[in-house]
Parts: structure tokens; sequence; C-alpha cells
């Protein structure tokens, strides 16, 4: 039985930081379910609302308690709900979908145009306890570790970018080594990719690159980039474009790789619009350009809980710190300094 | 049997213009067809050979014929030709592909990465007779008329972009209302397109828009256009945005209508580079973003020759002079001028 | 407000027929719809039950109501419905899905495992009121004619089967010209089919096969049927097999017609197995098979919606009577006499 | 440079056996390649063709030196030949297309309506020479060894089976485990699939099956065997069958394994026609079931090429018996033993 109140990290003022509060536990409906967080990670966009960057000042309105990757267990559920019991160990999809626009009736719901974010919109996953929609609740495969289950919200994006396409038997590039973009050469590995390529600044993240599975991990700087890639792919470039970085000129050097014909799924986000030679590296190339968004609902989710149940990924390389919630800017500060990698919180208790 | 010189509309020198010149009928190899040509057909491209535009200057090797949209009868074959015979009214695939790089392997020879094309990067169909190799002629079904069968290359582009995904029951925004982007519009109410919406600067070319089927045709400066696109499709968008002007302002716009999760497919080439919102435009809307280019061999000739033949393409309002060669003055300063339509020599003799 | 009771057409007893009962007017749920029954049509499924054949024998529990195609007015709503008011007119997608299945959750809840049928496994719409889960209810679009909007559950299996491929451009065959056949030859047509060949051994039924729109209508015994179609086809047979009528014989004769490469779209049901050879008619020939089921949740229902307010359809040869549901021998009677065509019921009241 | 004679495995009479016969060198077009064999391996087809069974009866043509399975170094090329090099390790898509067939036209020449089997309809590579069309010449990567160049034919028929749909993270069943069918565990066990089912009367394929990567090989006549794919699939069945046995039985117990709306890929080829329970099977599970004919060109031979190239398939298990042509009698009844496994002969010298 929860308590009447629990520690939040929230949002509570228009400026940089965030404050561990001691809030009330969260009300739920009929058909909702509350889940006490057993691990929440922090994403990039955590980092932005954080750091109260330009997109979060237009779209965060304080104060709410943030987070949108967790697991933990149900601790109560709505009267209409039978799909879920107290004590499921779940993680949930955090995009609402409305279910009546057109892209969800065209079975598209992951691109619903009145998605509602939880831990974006309302309040997050960086408290003791979490509501969640019950048809939004995902219940994790006993054979999947706990600190898996607690990333499974980008290790579906990445998962959704990577299968958004062929990837067995193609050479692939993956533009930026962030968590998602390690994550992703992971997948790419194991689904039977051909070559698999990694661009990245930061030479930590390439060497973490190689741990997660490329061939080749390469500096965008260094001016035979092209001509390796080129040569490693018999003159064609890669088959493949996984997007990672959001960077206008991996973008473009990105493209530049791709052969004719090829597929580039992008799901890095530029701050800023991106100026392209369309005609060079779209339209006489005869690309396929995805944009990618979410996780498909429920299909990604499927997808990486048979390749996780299965063991067919390479994660370890990922995860570093784990910490209670009250560290929490230590762990902001951490990652801002650049470094891949997951770090979780444990808002009820330390990690095992 | 054809005498030995010929009449060929040439471009003779690096500067803007073409001179009618008299030529040998040229020499074809053992796998070759020499065709007669019965029409031929301007292009876009051909308008930017003879203007000599930034793009022709880098491309374009004088002397050379150009054109490269034509019909005609086969006059000679070579010895190793067994699937055409002398007498055969054909048409062309003008690209000509390698056969053997990554993308003809992978089934997508018309993204070849060394694709060579008659009238661009060697002598073309605006003269008496053109040379093709047997693999790239298309037989005329009888059921089809001459001057369809003059624009089967545009009319081409126009099915690949169409046909590059769902069409029946989408609500569709064609954006250009040039020739190709007037064949669009017959090709996608062909198909069962529901709304059809049109952008398009000229007055006339809205109008041609509406006589080949087009529900709207709207004016990009119309300050409520969005408004309107949204409000015809309950809010969403078009489900399918075919790019046909090339011009950037159009892009974004077509983008901005687009819905989220739809369509976009890309024909027509912007001069410059493009600035792109990717980021609302491309990812959180979750495009598919198709470059098109060429025609896909056969496929799209099989398509274009069943809705030919069945009669489900109006094409009339697109079809403006036939003229001889030598008119050639007449007929680019008529498509200069900025009307839409399609023009037709006629090298060997007048007009039916 | 609705009267406490109503008249129900129900299966009262394990044999041949119906009977015209007063009922309770059905009680409903918290996330439930109450709708007044307009018009709701016959089906195939309803003879069997009306006649009591094997199928109905394993699968009917009387007594119940019986009947699933229906347009109607929302009379009350549950306390958790959102998304539908009173008044509103609708139709309802009547097979509900469990949504947490492995082919739910992988985006296709139309196969669903657990799927659940109004009208079959719990009371249906030949009766004064029907109460479905508001997330099956799909309002119809103002400009669709209500007779249209009582044959959608119908109409959707027509549209799934032909845009289960690709249809643009395609030669088609269609074996079987009863109601479902028959729609899907307005639909083929109307997405720009290339030639539409029917075979159905009713003279009547080829008749109405012509009126909607197929190019030829052949008898099934005609021994020059293959011929036929073969040189219509330059020899390569149909692209697109639409397979309607469950007979063993059409469905060979179908697959022999089926060119190298086609595709074969089954709906049609055989109440026995069917003896295959599989080598030459699916394996050699490289065919693709889809058994078909039901309708896409919810894409098909967005698409016939844009067909039909559109106006591409061409339905209107298939209406024939339309009557109280007190006639309901007549209807079944006129049915099992083997004409083709929709019969509507008008529970509430005479048809406009 | 070739003596004018040499030795070949021919098929003299229209009965049982073969004869290893002295015959001329072939002679070769302007646009063929002679190619002197370096391994052969045996294909299930050449012991029919051996034991002279049913379908060898109805389609070869005695006298014929068959085998269609082969590597080898090129000797000479036609006057056209411009791809390929005397001295290129090769091996070659044995069906030769027409390249104008409604099936060649739309991309599909694997199916093309008049293919030509090299070693089946005319002289084939059990010999020390063999004559390819130039243009179904495949070279070889270095990075491939000798003994997997020789089975590329069979090994494509499965990556063209297991690469037909997607395989990543889906529960796969492989029927049937003779080559094909354990290559077919290899390919998708390297391309991601999750859980993966082997079926298998004989008990050394079983062992087979999990040296190859399968996670269970059960016995057909386990009367569990359902219960047991159900449960590991929790009740849904698996969503992808790979049928390689051809036998009715495993067919049949194939389809009833697959899952609503999963995809059936086959491949073996029954002797009879198949009784099918078409409703429940296919039907009423929105199946969509795949004829696997060839590979396709030369789609099947690139991803091929870089599973190989780049070590990701474990074929080792696969090999038995390297031995000189003169010992064919030994390599048939070893094969018609009915062990699994390939068989390699050496033309032109002992292996390495």
């Amino acid at each position: 039985m929860p308590a009447s109140t629990m520690m939040a990290l929230r949002k509570m003022r228009p400026q940089r930081g965030a404050n561990l509060e001691s809030v009330s536990v969260p009300a739920f409906g009929p058909t909702d379910v509350l889940v006490r967080v057993r691990a929440a990670s922090i994403c990039g966009t955590d980092l932005h609302i954080y750091g109260w960057d330009r997109w979060s000042q237009s779209r965060i309105h304080p104060p709410m308690t943030f987070g949108h990757e967790f697991c933990g267990a149900v601790e109560k559920i709505g009267d209409e709900v039978a799909t879920v019991r107290p004590g499921d160990f779940v993680s949930a999809e955090m995009h609402v979908n409305c279910g009546h626009c057109r892209p969800c009736r065209m079975g598209q719901p992951h691109v619903c145009q009145n998605v509602r974010i939880i831990g974006i919109d309302s309040d997050g996953c960086f408290a003791e306890f979490v509501v969640i929609p019950a048809r939004n609740i995902w219940k994790i495969d006993p054979a999947i570790p706990e600190h898996h289950a607690a990333i499974l919200d980008p290790l579906g994006n990445a998962v959704h970018t990577v299968l958004a396409g062929p990837i067995a038997a193609q050479n692939v590039l993956v533009t930026g080594a962030g968590p998602i973009g390690l994550m992703s050469i992971a997948v790419a590995r194991a689904c039977g990719c051909a070559m698999l390529f990694a661009t990245e600044v930061n030479p930590h993240r390439r060497e973490l690159a190689l741990k997660m599975g490329a061939d080749v991990a390469l500096d965008p700087a260094d001016p035979a980039i092209l001509a390796k890639v080129r040569e490693a792919t018999e003159g064609a470039g890669v088959d493949v474009l996984l997007e990672m970085s959001g960077h206008p000129a991996a973008i473009h050097q990105g493209f530049e790789m791709l052969r004719q014909g090829g597929r580039a799924s992008l799901l890095g986000i530029p701050k800023d619009p991106v100026t392209f030679d369309l005609v060079n590296d779209v339209i006489f190339k005869g690309a396929t350009v995805q944009g990618i968004y979410g996780r498909k609902m429920f299909e990604t989710w499927v997808q990486m809980t048979e390749l996780l149940k299965h063991g067919r990924l390479n994660l370890e390389p990922l995860f570093r710190e784990r910490m209670p919630l009250e560290k929490f800017a230590d762990a902001f500060s951490l990652l801002e300094s650049g470094q891949a990698g997951k770090v979780l919180f444990y808002p009820n208790g330390s990690p095992k």
C-alpha cells in the first residue's frame, strides 16, 4: 500500500535545474495503473529539460515531474483494468495516442497527431510512483533483466529505426554514437547486417561503438572518410544510413555515403533547419528517407522483447552509474560531460 | 533503307540555342536497334540544354544531338538482336544501366550508379534516326495512339511517382502543374485517389490541372491554403505529397500539408540546396520521403502500357503543338513562355 | 429514450429457421454504445445460421439475435465513452479484438486469436437496438448514403481483399460474383485495374458482374476459358486473383489463370478441405497467397469511406429488396434462391 | 587452353543411373563464358535425375550432362563479353530467364515464364567445363572459401526463403532438415530470429539441425509437438513457417503451428497434390503464403555474398565427402541413404 506522499524529481521553474520534492502519490482513473518505479533511466530529452533549452521552454510547463524511461511493479489498478494485475513487473509506452485521428486509424498510432507524452506533457517516472493508462503498460518477460527493462523506451527507438527496412546482409552506417546510436549498432549486428560503420566525433564513444559491435568507427573529421567507406563497399556506399546524431554535418556526410537506391532512417533531432542537397542526396539517388518517431505500438515492443529474451543484444557496454534519485545533480552533470551510456535512478531504494 | 545522312537538332556550341544539321545516320552495334523517329517530345531538360543553364554546362558535351522522348518504327537491327524486328513500333527507356553495380544487382536498375542517358550523354532522338540498345526498346501496344507513345518517358516519371506507394483512397497533393505534374494528376485519378489537390502559381496551369482531374487547384500564394487543405482532410493533411515543382517554397508548403505518417514522393528538381525543417516535416512526422528518378525497368513501362491501352488516363488536355523539326525555335520559345503542355516534333514528316 | 422491450430476429432453437421475438433492450457497460438500428443487411453467414448448416451447428449457441451488417443512430452511451455522442450516425466493426495477443500487438488486430464477433458470438443487429463497444464504432461520413452505410461490413471485406496488394494497372480475375465478389469488381475498377475478368456459374450474376464493371464475365464451364484469359494477357495469365467463391473448382481454375509471380487473395470459404497442386500453382509459380479475414482495423474503414464519399464506387446494381424485419422469411427465401444482391431490413420502420 | 575433350557425368538413357563419358568441350557463343569447374555439389534434383523418378521422366531429355551447383575459374569468354575475364573465380545463376515475359518485365526474373535451367534443360556442371551466359555469371568474393562457393545455388534458395519476409525477432519453424532446411536454419539464426524450431523425422538430421543453430529439433511424430510449440510461443504459434520438406504431413503440421497473421514460405516440393484446410490454415488465419522458386536475380546473390564474406553463416556441419567425379556411384548411394549434407565433386582434380 503506497504512502500518501512520495519523492519526485520535478522541474519547478522555467530555468535550468530541477528539485527533489515531496508530492502526493498521484491519483489514477478507472482505466489507469499505478506503478512503483524500480529503475528509471535518463534520456537526452531529460537533459534538455534539466538544462532548459529552447525546445523545453516551448514545450514543458513547470511544475511537473519528468522522466519517461522506467520499469517497476504494478502497485494498484483502476476498476476497469483487466489485463494487468498488482505485482506485475512492467514498463510502458509513454506516448499516449488518441485512437481516432487518421494516423491512429491507419495503423500508425506511433505518429498520432494528438499524442501526449508522459514525463513531457504530464507527470513522469522520476518519482516513486507513476500513473500509466492500462493500454500503454508493457509486461516484462521474466527472462529480461531489470536494467534492460529500464531502457526499453530508447532501445525501442533503436529497434524501430533499424527494423524500419531490410537490415540483414546490408552494409550499414550509424552516424552518431550516443546511447541510441550505440543500441542501434547492437540491434543491427544482432539482425545480420553486413559491414557496420559508425561515425562519431568523441573518441570514447568510438571505443564504445566498437565494443557494441561496429566493424569500423570513424572520426567524421577524417578527410579520407568517404573514400574509406566507398572502398569497403566496392564504390557503392552503404545500403542503409541510420542517422542518430541530429548534426547537420553528420546528416550531410551520411547521405553522401549512402548508395544509389539506399535507405536513410532519421532519428536524431537537429536543433535547426538543415540545408539539403535534395537533388543528389535524395532525388537522383532514388533514396528512401524515413522519419522515425517513437516506437511502433506495439510491434517494436514485441521485437525488442524477443531480441532481449533470447540474448541477442550486446548491451552491457552501455550501462554506467546506478544511483538513488537524490544524486540527480551528479547524474546530470556526468551526462552533460558528453559521456555516452545510460545512467539509472532507483527511486524506491538501492539497485541490486 | 535509310539514306546515309539525316537531319538532326544538335547542340553545336557551349551557348544558348541549337542547330538543325545534316549528319550521318548513326552506326549501330550487334546488340543495337536503329529506329526511324516518328514523333519526339520536348522535355524540360531539353529546354535547359537549349537555354544552356548551369546544369547543362556541367553535363552536356557539344556537339551532340539531344532529345530523349520519342516513338518510331524499327528500321534495322544488330546481328545479335532477337527480340525486336524491323517495322515494330517502339519507344525506349533512355536510361541505359550498367547491369553490374550494386543497385542493378539489387533489382534497382533505375538508380544504376553508372547510368548513361541517351539524348544527354550520347546522341538522342531529335533526329530522323536514333540508335537504342535492344534491351532498352519498348514495343508499343497497338491500342496506344502515336502521340501517347511519344511521351512515355515523362508519363513513366509520373506513373513511377504516383505508384511508388499506396494511392487508392488516399488524399493527394500535387505541387506543381507542369507536364509531369499534370500527368500525375491523371494517373492518381485513374488509380482511385480520394481528394486530389494541386498547387500551381500559373493560373493557366491551374485550369489545366482541373481539366486533368484535380478536385481543387490552389494558388500557393493564397494565405488560407494550409487551412483549406487541413479543413478538407479533417485536420490531418494529405496522405500523399507528389512534389513536381522543384521549387523550395512548394516543397516546404507540401511538407506542411502532409499528414503525420504520410508519404512524400519527390520528382521535381530544385536548382539549389533546400533548407528543410527536418524535425517537424520528416522526423516527428514519421514521414516517408522517396526520391524518384527515371522509370522502374520495366515495371513502370508495364504499368503505363496497361493504363494507356485500357483508356484509363485522361491525357488529351496536355497536348499542344505538333510541328516539323525545322520549327524548333518556335517550339522552344512557346515552352519557354511558361505554358504547360507537350509539344511534339515529327522529324520524318508531318503529323497525322 | 428506448422502450424497455424491442423486436429482434432470433435463432431460438438448433434447427432451420428463426423467430421474431420481443426481448429486453440490451444493457450496456461503461465503455459501450447502444445503437438504434436504421438498416441491417443480410450476409451469407446469416443464411447459414438461418439454414442451420454444419458450421452454424458448431459455432452458434441459441437463443441469440443474429445479424452483423448495419447502420444506425447512437441512442445512449456508457459513462466512459468520450468519442461518440447520442445522435451520431454510425456503423461498427463487429469483430471485437482482444488487444493483447501477438497478432493484436503486431498491428494485425483483424486476425486477433481471441476475436469475438457480434451477431455470431453475441447478440447482433437484426433488432431495434444493438450494443457495440465504443472503440468498434465507426462514424458515417455525411456524404455516404444510408444504404451504403448498411453494407460497410462486406464492402470492407472487398476493399480489404482488393487492396491487400497492388491493383492499379494489374490484370485481375474475380472468381465468384456473389455480393462481395461484385463489390470487389467495383473496387478494383475504381482503383485503376487493367483488364478485369469475372468467372461465375450463374448467368444472372454474370450480368451483374458486367454492370459492376467487369470487362469480361466468363462461365467457368466454358472449355476455352483458360485460353481466353491467356490470350487477353499475352500468354501470362492474370496478375491478381481475387477468390470470392470458396468453390474448389473455381480456386483451381483461378490459380491456373494466375501468372508466374502473381498474387492470389482468398476470401471465399470452402466447405471442405481443398486439394491443391501446390508445386505448379504456388511454389514454382512464385505466387503470393493471402488469406483475407475481416477488415483491417481501421485502415480498411478509412479506405472505403474515402472511396464512398468521393463517389468512386458503382454499387447501385447490387441492391435489391428493402423490407421490414417482419418479412424475414421472404428475405431469406429470396436469397436462398441464389440471386446475388443485398437485401436490407429496416427494424425501426420503413425505408426512405 | 582446354583440351578438345573432357570428362562429363551424363544421363545417357531413360533409366536409373549415369555414365562418365568423354565428350567435346562445349562450344560457346559471343555472349557466353566457358568455366573450368573447380567443385560441383549434388542437389536433390540430381538424385531424382540419377534415380529417374516421374518428374525426371517428364523433364529430362538424355543424353545430357547434369549438375547445376558449382564454382570454377573462367577459361574463355565470348567476343561480346566485357564484364568477366579469364581467371575470374565464379559461380552462376543456372536459371536463364527470357527477359521479355511479364514477370521478367515486372522485376521478377526468378519466376520467368520461359525459364531454361542449365543442368536440367541443357548441359550442366558435372563436367570439366560448363558454358554459362555472361549475364548469369556471379563473381566470387575472395573472402569466400571454395566449398562455400560450390553451394551458392541451394544456399540461395535458403536465403531467398528466409529473407522473403521479416525474420529478425520472429519465432520460426523450419519443417524438414535436408540440406536447404539446414542452411535456412543457419541463415535465420544469422539474421536475428527469435526462437527457432525444426521438425525432422530423421534423428541424425535433427542432430544436424541443432548444430546449425536450431533451438529445438522436434520429431514430427511426437504427439505433444503442437503443444510444445504453442507453449514456447505463449499460445500464438510461430510467426514464420519455412517449409523445406515437401511432405504433406509436415506442411499440414507447419500450418497448424503458424500463428494468426503469420508467414509461410514454401520451398519443399510435394510429389503429389496436397489437401489443405484452406479455411483454418490460410483464410481465417490471415496467413501470407509464398511460393519460393530459385533465387532473386541478383538480390539473393548479393545477400548471400554479404552473409558469407562477413562470416555470418555457420555452414561447416553441412559438408560431407569431397570426391573426384569418377566416384559418382558412391556419392549418389551415400546421399540416397538419407543422410543430409552436401557432397562435392572435383572434376578437375582433387580437393584442397
